[in-house]
């Protein structure tokens, strides 16, 4: 963040060819994207998404409304180009970097995967500590190396994703225990569970907080409640704040991961945008907690970086505010003083 | 509209690899595509927007917070590219035609820009009709030849902007006179108006109302309340309804003008998408009675297409969904029954 930037940005804003305050919410992310880039003028292209996956050993307590295998197909789907986040990421000029760091199974080898399982799968943080302290760390450094990648292949702005059946589970425990919030508050439904099930998950989340000791650091926190992805979304963030990019963050469980990356290194938030408001209700609340305020608002309960990749194309429209003429340059007369 | 490939589509949707309604607002959104265009797998090319212009003769009443002659100097700037809207359009694979249906001035020739003027600005519809019936008609042909000529040239969705210092007091006594509502539901600052200027601009709205008859037909309306670019916008959107592609509307002049097509013709409205909620109190109205979600919240109040030409990727990122894998195609499990 060059302060210097963000008030040169402020002052040509006032002068651009539109009413004081007339672009809303997009005139403040276009002088936050010139203060990151350092340049009045901020220009973003083509964007990247690392798409994190992991299964929960968790699901064995009967908290999400599909079978964990699910996990594994989505990641072919992803490596195949069938999901979501493909179509929009192709539809957003961004590129789609899919990191295995703990799916049950043997994936293929293919181009598009980044391979980096620390573990297959959680331990059931209901019962047990998901991780170890060192595989969390490796969790998260695979996160790192990951945006190193999309980094060093073009990305100017950068986002993560999710997939793992079980994972709002581990992001409802990780946000509880991080914001100090009752289980009752950040627990939804997730990808489509009962009331039943939701009193389980509800059950499952105070377990996990109900292990946790004062004084443990961030990183002892999530190590455990999970999960392996949230670490590794925490490791891209704070890879893409050091390289100094935009970075956009999708629903839930990204957020989760952002607001751990954010306990770690409190800076990164200066480069971060919320892309969306999900349904899912404790993304609300780490959103608030972080200040920031959700680009879209589109009842998106979907995760895989969605949201993010939608928010992109407002995010370049942000950016080209700046370029926009002065009332000067333009000839236009102001307002009647 | 294509009710059994609306049908189609809504079936493919549930079978696409995601929860059910995981997409929110977007779901929605694609089937309506998929239905305008008649088949189950929409895609979106390029779009254009056609910014209407035009003066107006109530800003003698001081309802506006800028002088008349930026409606002019507007123009020249949107045709050297240097507004917000051509900023936006670039970055939307958007193009951008001006049209003049009654800019106070002699405008330059120039390849980006329609002529098309009706009269150089409105009579001040607080005093008198603000335009004689065939004026009203020749704007709003205006605005279908615009319209023709952006699609003959590709475009794919189609939107409408507006520029005309003084419109949002016209757009308020359009919409006012349309929905049956006092003037003071309607009227809003516009591009920043203080208290007294509010007070000048509800009085002017109620003098127009008071000359209205009953049984008067919606043109005759428009003609006694203005202004020239919200029949042309009318004119843009019932010509985009009628070569059956989406049609994007905007903030409230341009929900107005869409509103007036509507009124002439009801069928408008299934090809219609509301790109965005403006801060201006009366485009909520609108929208409300015409039924429509807003894609976009940004607290956006400028007008010239640019919430309408924001949305634009999030219509093609939704056209995008339809072309998913299914559960059936990508080998993923359905839900735990």
């Amino acid at each position: 963040m060059d302060l210097e930037t963000l008030q040169a940005a402020k002052a040509r804003m006032a002068q651009l060819t539109k009413p004081p305050r007339a672009l809303g919410v997009l005139e403040e992310v276009a002088v936050r994207l010139a203060a990151i880039q350092g340049r009045v003028k901020p220009e973003l292209g083509p964007g990247a998404v690392v798409v994190a996956a992991a299964d929960h050993g968790v699901v064995a307590e009967g908290v999400s409304a599909y079978p964990q295998e699910v996990t594994f197909q989505m990641v072919l789907n992803f490596l195949r180009g069938g999901a979501a986040i493909n179509r929009f990421a192709q539809a957003a000029d961004c590129r789609v970097y899919v990191l295995d760091v703990g799916v049950k199974g043997e994936l293929p080898e293919h181009p598009g995967l980044l391979r980096a399982k620390v573990r297959p799968g959680t331990a059931n943080l209901a019962r047990e500590a998901a991780m170890t302290l060192e595989e969390a760390e490796r969790a998260l450094q695979a996160g790192r190396t990951a945006a190193r990648k999309a980094l060093s292949e073009g990305a100017t702005l950068l986002a993560a994703g999710d997939m793992g059946i079980g994972n709002t589970t581990a992001a409802a425990a990780l946000s509880a225990a991080l914001l100090d919030l009752p289980p009752e508050e950040v627990v939804g439904p997730g990808t489509g569970l009962d009331e039943e099930g939701l009193a389980r998950k509800r059950q499952a989340v105070a377990r996990a907080l109900a292990r946790l000791r004062p004084g443990m650091g961030p990183l002892e926190v999530a190590a455990e409640v999970g999960g392996l992805e949230l670490l590794a979304i925490a490791g891209v963030y704070l890879e893409g704040a050091e390289a100094g990019v935009p970075l956009v963050l999708d629903g839930f469980p990204v957020s989760a991961g952002f607001l751990l990356a954010y306990r770690l290194k409190p800076k990164v938030l200066d480069y971060a945008f919320a892309g969306h408001l999900s349904r899912e209700p404790g993304h609300r609340r780490v959103l608030e907690a972080l200040g920031l305020r959700p680009l879209l608002q589109l009842d998106l309960a979907l995760g895989e970086g969605t949201g993010a990749v939608l928010a992109m194309p407002l995010l370049r429209a942000a950016a080209a505010i700046l370029h926009m003429a002065t009332f000067a340059e333009a000839g236009v007369s102001g307002p009647v003083s």
